[in-house]
């Protein structure tokens, strides 16, 4: 009645067993095949949202409960907010805005770096049988860089700078570059044209990236604010105020765009893909994917 | 040919004889009937922009030169933004967004605590018979309050919070109101729900203002950003990306729209008429203007 699961808990992470999850009513039991390491999970460890639990919330898994669910046996992804399902919001279908809101690994429900989670059955996707697991896992993260297109208006004569190049930043430029955008990817240090950007999207997860967004959008430009970070924003606003500037948060996004993405390898996420470990070992696998320039490490439960 | 005006220099304020304008081709000589003090001439005098010179933008005046001008002889209001008129900002009408504008009383240009100011003649309006010279000098902010119009969508469905009773504040709160929206203009410290405001308008001049509007907006709702101040912004940015705010950066606006309020007073100025001093006395009207709570203090070089 125990599995093993990836446990942050003061500051401190390690593999321990844990009872196995229960689904509750409408709530799936969902096999991990495999989990991806995101910087929010670092964040987590370093006690943004006083966290303590299993973190994780990249994943895909296969449905193997409760009795009788018309998704048993389907290879699924899952959106990570679970609504209260009775506000305004769950009514309009973004049950991610809900203000009594539990998130996958993030914030009151234990997260995929585990052997078994669940999730409301409403939450889930199969993921189509093109689609291998490695790169199937990389449907949430994908998801959030396609909610940019959801958001601002981007073609062909958009010109683009993306702050941060680790793995958000570069799914966001891969996203643009497919809607048309001329995309500059732009590394710490690396020198761009200030004021002249249409979209800047911040990616760093670094507080400095901010005051670089703003030096490079264009008056009544647009940056589209993605790092969540536990330190907070500092930086001279006048230019923001003085230049019109439009800032745009952005979090999570759709699943569909993301899945129709990865289907037929519009966009082809092999690249970002650094190390894939056995759960038992997340602690190494933590500290491999923390190295600076590391792209995306995968845990595998199974293994 | 000297003329009195109010002069910023190193910190310090103080009323001096200086040389007579003489207007550019292209310019007008105008001759000052009543100025504004605004929170930027406090700004300016702190150090914002690194400022020396004569400040003030706001104004009513007549044209008086040069001679065979078509606006000779005619009550104006003048937009504050002088730009190169070569660069794609100005051939689209946006010279306020010029890379290398100047401003009247702001960057580069003598402003209008004077007897005397010049601008480009396609700079001025002229302001119809019915709007006395008291209500004229509230054209410029007026316009910066309109400015919101032209950005968002304002309807009677828009819950509207204007955060800063000040002057800049109780204009929006006006605008706001006047396009059918449900304001509430909360003073520092006025309690209000969070999280339930489609539109908040920050425009307290201060770095405090931002939490505070992050604070009461509805996820995917719109902050208005009208400060500019001196000292950075400084704030937890997460709430603002979690909750896909959007952030405006909101700041001078068209004239006309505000010219057309202020003709049969559809938004009536003269509550937030405070005083009006002569303009030798400016040192003591910036005194009082920079009293808490008081509104606009106004300028009167005849006198």
């Amino acid at each position: 009645m125990t599995m093993q699961a990836l446990f942050f808990e003061g500051g401190r992470a390690g593999v321990r067993e844990v009872r196995k999850p229960v689904p509750a009513r409408g709530f799936a039991l969902v096999r991990v095949l495999l989990s991806g390491i995101c910087n929010t999970d670092f964040e987590l460890r370093r006690g943004y949202h006083g966290f303590s639990g299993i973190p994780g919330h990249e994943f895909v898994g296969r449905v193997e409960g409760p009795a009788g669910s018309p998704w048993l046996g389907k290879r699924i992804v899952g959106e990570i907010n679970l609504g209260c399902g009775r506000c305004d919001w769950c009514g309009r279908g973004l049950g991610r805005h809900c203000a009594r809101r539990r998130v996958l690994g993030i914030l009151g429900h234990p997260g995929a770096h585990a052997e078994l989670l669940t999730l409301p059955e409403k939450n889930l996707h199969e993921v189509p049988g093109e689609i291998p697991d490695e790169e199937a896992v990389f449907t949430e993260p994908l998801a959030a860089a396609c909610e940019i297109l959801d958001q601002v208006a981007v073609g062909k004569e958009t010109r683009a700078a993306v702050l941060g190049a680790g793995k958000l930043g570069t799914l966001c430029a891969a996203v643009l570059e497919n809607a048309g955008a001329d995309v500059a990817l732009l590394r710490r240090g690396s020198r761009a044209r200030p004021r002249s950007f249409d979209l800047v999207i911040e990616a760093t997860g670094s507080p400095d990236g901010m005051p670089r967004a703003i030096a490079l959008v264009r008056p009544r430009g647009t940056i589209v604010w993605k790092s969540t970070h536990h330190a907070p924003a500092r930086f001279d606003a006048a230019p923001l105020v003085v230049n019109e500037v439009t800032v745009v948060g952005s979090r999570c996004g759709r699943f569909e765009p993301a899945l129709e993405h990865l289907r037929g390898r519009r966009i082809d996420v092999r690249p970002l893909l650094a190390a894939e470990f056995p759960l038992a070992r997340a602690g190494r696998a933590l500290a491999e994917a923390a190295r600076p320039g590391v792209r995306k490490v995968l845990l595998r439960p199974g293994a």
